[in-house]
């Protein structure tokens, strides 16, 4: 059977893997900010770079690397509508001529094309980590977006896993700190400001916010920045603050309005699906908030509430997303097709990605076109299935 | 050696390939004229149906073709400065998942990653068509830009085939009739107001047009829409009205601009190196505007000014963008290097596209990846040398 080295590459909504540029991007990514067709052409090529920078700043050997599989920035995401489309960005013709290797990117464009939801990609890979036969199993990342993968246990009859966006990650509790700290911190470190305002979290707060027309809407749904933006944190702190509340307890009822956002979404529309959730797995930046993990566990009393650890396969918590991309990189060169799950009616399976040839693109071509082994229906299930 | 059937798909600067879309795309790429990355997200998405649109309207039998080579709309490029960058839009993943086909984009992206012009991409091709042992001839385009390959006949020393854009092809004329017409008209057709003009031509703002930054710099140098404007249109026609001349008169005048600076750049940038230029061959848009055809002829006496007629080797002038693009497709697919000529120092070789994987994707893999033949240093150039 085939086999490559791949290098993952990812930058998720948080826009916390790309620095020197996060201040540009996040004043475009707002709805409705003005930019120009020279601005996004640069921003392309100045991302490639920084995608091309961390290859080269990574320690990685590349005489060992056989592809690069880039995600690349989400900038925009439009998953409703006439026409669905997305756009990530970081040119990866600046990565493969910057690394001589082949690249493979923009994973998400074939899915909206089909008309789904492009996000998240991770069910078929979350499924098979947490496939098991009598428990009911969720991941749920924390990054920007909160998105949750339900794998139903075997018991449950005719439930095969989905995904779907829960709503907020991090991004408004990120977003609100740097607003309130004037852009000196950009997250609620260990939720310390959190915890400090929990006595005064306001609860009619939280409600009205979960009264959102995204939070009613059934899966399949996705989200991005564009919705849970800059703007509506703002919106929400001078609501807070004209009651009075301190800075803290800003944050720690926007924190709230955050983990109940997951909670809601399970009550709603998985505990109507599988019955009961056995175990949660928090992966992401939401996993070292104390204030979102303790919440979690409160509201779901008979559930238990942990951290993912995919360590136990081999793979960093850290690095998860990366891995992802990476094995979905490997499919998508080989030409495998996959059928991302998010509870649509149309799964038609598609090869993911686009490949920018780099100088080891013909002998990369040698391996992949004479295996026919992995191609073989079932056979990804087997690879990652305990 | 491998055979492959590539339909070849372009749209050039004219914008003339995307009727339904043009005012949207005529409205943003101006320079300085605002967007939003919203917008640009479902533009991309919309040029790709508009592909796929003219590939299915195209008569053409899908179950025979390999590859489809698609070049993408140009919304902006940077060809200097700091950072050089370029933006061609339509989206690969809408035509592959709606033909079926791997398709192969985005070709000029590398050359802007080697800090490369990435303009005109077509040197390598025009100069098998047209290298001749006695007779130096260019290859002119005159689309929405004018580009010039210029192939040294095989006695000129020291001389290999270079391109660069010479400046406005028909984008300044086009502007100005739809400009005057209020949007009546969109090209001059036949040259017929220019013709009715031309006793009215002012010289002297012919000859302030051509003391312009661009028309001093010597090549390798490529511009486009955003440096030959709807703005500097409608600045040329104030001013040539403020004189009194009529609408027929500006067109005249603008096309003799355009036609002029054509003759200009062989003066000041081919000659010197050539010594002499024994025939220009003319193909876009401009060929068939008898107003810059005459006024070549005049300004080049001792040249022989014709239309390029690839109809000789089974290439229609219309389709020859399109072929150029399938070329490079194939090649591209296969992991051919090709250095596009523009006079830079550096001709570092590079694959050019990036495949989005169809329904074919692994059959086409199994063909290009056991074929060595075609990768031997000199075969296309015997490809295509008569």
């Amino acid at each position: 059977m085939v086999s490559l080295t791949v290098v993952g590459l990812n930058s998720g909504t948080s826009i916390d893997a790309t620095a020197a540029l996060r201040s540009r991007i996040l004043g475009v990514v707002r709805p409705g900010a003005a930019t120009t067709l020279e601005d996004v052409c640069d921003l392309n090529f100045a991302l490639g770079e920084e995608f091309a920078s961390a290859v080269h700043n990574s320690g990685i050997d590349l005489n060992n690397v056989d592809l690069i599989a880039s995600h690349g920035q989400t900038l925009w995401h439009i998953p409703t509508g006439e026409r669905l489309s997305t756009l990530q960005m970081g040119e990866p013709a600046v990565i493969s001529t910057s690394t001589n290797k082949t690249v493979i990117s923009n994973f998400r464009t074939a899915e909206l094309a089909l008309g789904r939801q492009g996000a998240p990609l991770s069910g078929f890979f979350e499924a098979a980590i947490l496939a098991h036969p009598s428990q009911t199993r969720i991941s749920q990342n924390i990054g920007g977006i909160g998105n949750a993968t339900v794998v139903p246990s075997s018991k449950v009859p005719d439930s095969g896993y989905f995904a779907f966006d829960t709503g907020p990650g991090n991004v408004l509790i990120d977003a609100t700190v740097r607003y309130i700290s004037k852009g000196e911190a950009h997250y609620d470190k260990d939720g310390e400001m959190g915890a400090r305002g929990e006595s005064e979290i306001d609860n009619e707060a939280v409600e009205c916010f979960l009264k959102r027309d995204y939070f009613e809407r059934k899966p399949p749904k996705t989200t991005g920045r564009e919705m849970f933006s800059d703007t509506l944190a703002k919106e929400i702190i001078d609501d807070l603050r004209a009651k009075g509340i301190s800075n803290d307890g800003i944050v720690a009822t926007i924190t709230r309005m955050t983990s109940e956002s997951i909670v809601r979404a399970y009550e709603n529309f998985v505990i109507p699906v599988v019955g009961h959730i056995d175990e949660v797995y928090i992966c992401g930046g939401g996993a070292f908030n104390p204030n979102i993990m303790r919440h979690l566990s409160a509201r779901l009393p008979r559930t238990k509430v942990g951290v993912l650890d995919s360590t136990t396969i081999g793979i960093s918590a850290a690095a998860k997303e990366a891995v992802l991309f990476a094995v979905l990189g490997f499919l998508g060169l080989c030409g495998r097709k996959v059928a991302v799950a998010d509870m649509s009616e149309t799964r038609r399976e598609v090869v993911l990605g686009c490949v920018t040839p780099g100088d080891n693109y013909r002998s990369l071509l040698k391996k992949v076109a004479g295996d026919e082994e992995f191609m073989g229906a079932g056979t990804l299930g087997r690879i990652f299935m305990r």
